[in-house]
């Protein structure tokens, strides 16, 4: 039997990175180091700097560089795999998530003079303050008709490259200027891992308007921006884009001689986190929709056509998997709500009963709230807690409860916000199935499906869809990152040729499934309907209440 | 100077029976007592008897003569006045507190072969069990187009006269058959404190279909809802009523004797405890709204004329102040919901604040919401936890609340709770404007002003009017009660001659008095103009969505 070899996948969270070293022939994961990134989210105030504005979030590049440092010979060590063993690199990605660099790659935040310049760092994927450059960009893109705006359902959003970009240039010229590249870490890290600077599709079919064959928009919508963007492709971006898994380059001698790797070992092209947990999930193929499930929910989904779908965050041709469409589309708070449910709302009662039992508060409520019946709370909400991302594309929209009596418990409102996050999955399945693209079952990675088997068996019920579990439910995404590096090593390198194959044999799925009972399917239909009632008339302006309530808030607040 | 008399209010409540000695020249409480009924509220198991229904809520007579006969005494010790002292008695009661009696006042419970008959016991105001009756009622009602359907916003309530009627004849036919009488307690009590019968036109114009100059619905109607039901008004009922205030009798050498008063003192006809508060509140004209602020709110209100105003209570000519057109609405949560809210939706941080600050958890969830400006909580609620009563008189409406974010807080909830009663409250005077019935102020009586000083400014900020409050806040009625003893009494027996002349002697009104604020005002009304379009939207047909959730809720459960 050939001695075994080895992967490398590094995914770059929000919070810190995580590398994991797996074998090529299985996927299994012999060992694993995470780092949390010393400057973690940036969005108070720059180490040494000055404050931050509300919604700013940065990051500091050198935290990445950590990881490499740190986690990487950890995880070697941990996995008792030899340098020489590993046949190749993947990574992923947050995004979008631009840095200001020069020719060298030198971030301008590791210059002594932008060190305490905010424009000068990371702008993680969720730094919102870029929102009027957004703002422009669809209404200029909206008046000429831009592919892009059809491309990410109607909508560019603030968290997005050229908002940021924009950014850069509208509040702090002298930073735009003293930068020679813009690009997204994801690209950003494998030039540093590999000393050659190529892109990848990936992140610029998604976040920076860039089209297969086409490339991106004309210098005249640049230009109608603001004059001084009009060359911005050419002189701050780059023209050549490299497909997923192909291989970037060898590890440069620096960084073979601080993680012990071998020099020249094959990097793969850089990766978002949502989009490498695909084939992680063992979806390499049109048909199964990948849900990754935490704070929010990413749903993942191939086609073998372009369609126009309502509200997606993004359709990109070899997106996700060469050779086919990949779509994306998103519920921005699920997670997120019910840790807000969890601290603002449960009673008293609640945590005197988890006491009794000895049990987590929250076990007490799942407990309570999955003895009920579909229907049998009387509620229904709109999960818009943080807006609504697919399908109706709008952060100003709300969230809603009704049927309330004096009769209703906390397990009541748990259940009913689990539900209504439940239907604004089959919202977005539904909008794939109403353009042909069949949907025929759900696979889960991310926190959540581990967490909870309440909410589980409800998106199962809603969906009326069997709901299947990756096997590395919380590393997918660090497990498809290493699945890329096998395809950049190649079947020549001891890899795979494509990840079709590499998902073959090293992704798997839990025996454990969730099943819809078709008895619960049948009433949550008749709740998804009167959802579908309230979704439209308070999310396509029917009732814009929501938006004017914000305004008002935001009105009173400032005062 | 004359020596000081006095008059005695007797409150007859759900829980209890409270009498007040009140001196007749100022309306100076001069003593009280209460007592809890021992048998209660009987909503689970008769005493000794069967388990109830849901939805049933019955009394026992005997506690109500318990009251004389113990807190009578003990109020007029306290209040060091003797029984000569005293000119004249007043009561009050809940309604519609039907009774079946026989020929000579005997409650068909206090006999051995019908104790433990539920139908021959009491049925509180809040007794439901009668609905497929009231639903009987107003079918038949609309079809022969019956004028009690407009006197009572268009429905005839399941709490009312004649559904706890034809429900004995429904379900209890040897009961019905037994019953000389059927009587609200509001004239029971009255006869036993008299020996007359004297039945006053309050409780049969608000509860029983009874219109001055023309008395009930034609025999026609009752055979239509049962033939057996025909001459109910001739065999079962009475055909004269005496006005409120009138001498009913003087009282029974036995009840002299038991409570130590005069044999003959004059004794008024019987009320009911919301209307005989408005004079207590100083009312006795148009164009002050009295609002009795506890668990829900009564709004009662004087006219020159009749109108046909949406969603009343009821529309009765002399039915609180003789003279006027008494206009009754209300809403049938409002206490009850922030009851609901401390229950079921206060977070840990609240309690831990209030540990800190060593306050009850209610003030530090107040203290948080008052340091809100109007719309900065960015919610919106519809205020029917426990249905509509006015002005779409709906129990089926459940609550709705909108505008939540990861950010919501607890007391930001409260307050719209807070403020979603309050602008119920202003949907029910913009009603009576509608129909040229002008409100200037607002009186409000009751536990809730008392408790919550937020809560009062919200209502005069979203009314846009200045409340004031009533001196006697908690015992209004028991006030209101004996000031219409004094009118019993009459001039020549020391007393007065109208309601508002003694309204003008012994009722009182606090300095303290909330007035509304321009800048808020301005806020709430574009607040409320929202909430009317939701209101119209849930609770005018366009979306019977919580009509829907509400019979599968009871659907699930049932199962």
């Amino acid at each position: 039997m050939a001695k075994d070899k080895f992967a490398i996948g590094i995914d770059y969270g929000t919070e810190s990175g995580r590398v994991v070293v797996v074998r090529v022939r299985d996927g299994q994961q012999m060992g694993a180091a995470v780092i949390p990134y010393p400057d973690g989210v940036i969005d108070e105030k720059l180490p040494g700097g000055p404050r931050l504005e509300h919604d700013w979030a940065l990051q500091n590049p050198a935290d990445y560089l950590l990881v490499l440092e740190k986690a990487l010979p950890k995880a070697l060590r941990e996995a008792k795999v030899k340098g020489e063993e590993v046949i190749g690199i993947g990574t992923d990605f947050t995004g979008s998530t631009p840095v200001p660099v020069k020719k060298d790659g030198t971030p301008l935040c590791f210059l002594p003079e932008f060190r305490k310049n905010p424009h000068a760092w990371v702008k993680l994927w969720k730094h919102h303050a870029a929102q009027p450059e957004a703002n422009r960009i669809n209404e200029i893109g909206r008046e000429r008709k831009e592919e892009f705006i059809q491309i990410y359902g109607g909508k560019y959003s603030s968290e997005w490259f050229f908002s940021k970009v924009l950014q850069v240039l509208d509040e702090a010229p002298e930073v735009y200027k003293a930068t020679d590249k813009f690009m997204e870490c994801a690209d950003w890290i494998v030039w540093q891992l590999t000393g050659v600077e190529k892109r990848n599709t990936c992140s610029v079919g998604y976040k920076a308007m860039w089209v297969k064959g086409k490339g991106f928009p004309a210098k005249d919508f640049f230009r109608a921006l603001d004059p001084r963007l009009e060359k911005v492709v050419e002189e701050k971006l780059a023209t050549d884009y490299y497909p997923l898994g192909a291989r970037a380059g060898g590890l440069t001698p620096y960084w073979a001689k601080q993680t012990g790797l071998k020099e020249g070992t094959p990097v793969s092209t850089g990766h978002f986190d949502a989009h490498v947990a695909v084939p992680a999930c063992t979806v390499t193929e049109p048909g199964s929709l990948v849900m990754i499930m935490g704070t929010s929910i990413c749903h993942m989904l191939l086609g073998a056509e372009r369609q126009t779908v309502e509200g997606m965050c993004g359709t990109v041709e070899d997106g996700i998997v060469p050779g086919y469409w990949g779509y994306e589309a998103g519920q921005s708070a699920v997670g997120d709500i019910f840790a807000w449910f969890f601290e603002h709302g449960v009673p008293d009662y609640i945590y005197q009963e988890a006491r009794k039992l000895k049990i987590p508060f929250a076990a007490a409520l799942e407990n309570r709230a999955a003895a009920l019946k579909p229907g049998q709370s009387g509620l229904l909400a709109l999960d818009w807690w943080n807006g609504n991302r697919s399908i109706l594309v709008d952060v100003d929209l709300t969230g809603m409860m009704l049927g309330m009596t004096l009769a209703t418990r906390a397990e009541e409102i748990y259940r009913a916000l689990i539900e209504a996050t439940a239907f604004g999955t089959r919202q977005i399945i539904e909008a794939f199935e109403s353009k042909g693209i069949h949907v025929q079952t759900l696979v889960a990675c991310g926190g959540l499906p581990e967490k909870n088997r309440l909410l589980m068996q409800i998106y199962a019920d809603v969906t009326g869809r069997e709901i299947r579990l990756a096997k590395e439910l919380q590393t997918c995404s660090a497990l498809g990152a290493a699945m890329h590096g096998a395809v950049a090593a190649g079947r020549a390198g001891g890899g795979y040729a494509t990840i079709g194959e590499a998902a073959k044999q090293m992704a798997h799925i839990q025996k454990l499934s969730y099943k819809p009972r078709a008895e619960n399917h049948a009433i949550y239909s008749q709740l998804f309907k009167e959802y579908q009632v309230l979704h439209d008339y308070f999310g396509r302006g029917a009732n814009d209440v929501m938006k004017r309530l914000k305004a008002l808030k935001l009105q009173q607040a400032a005062k």
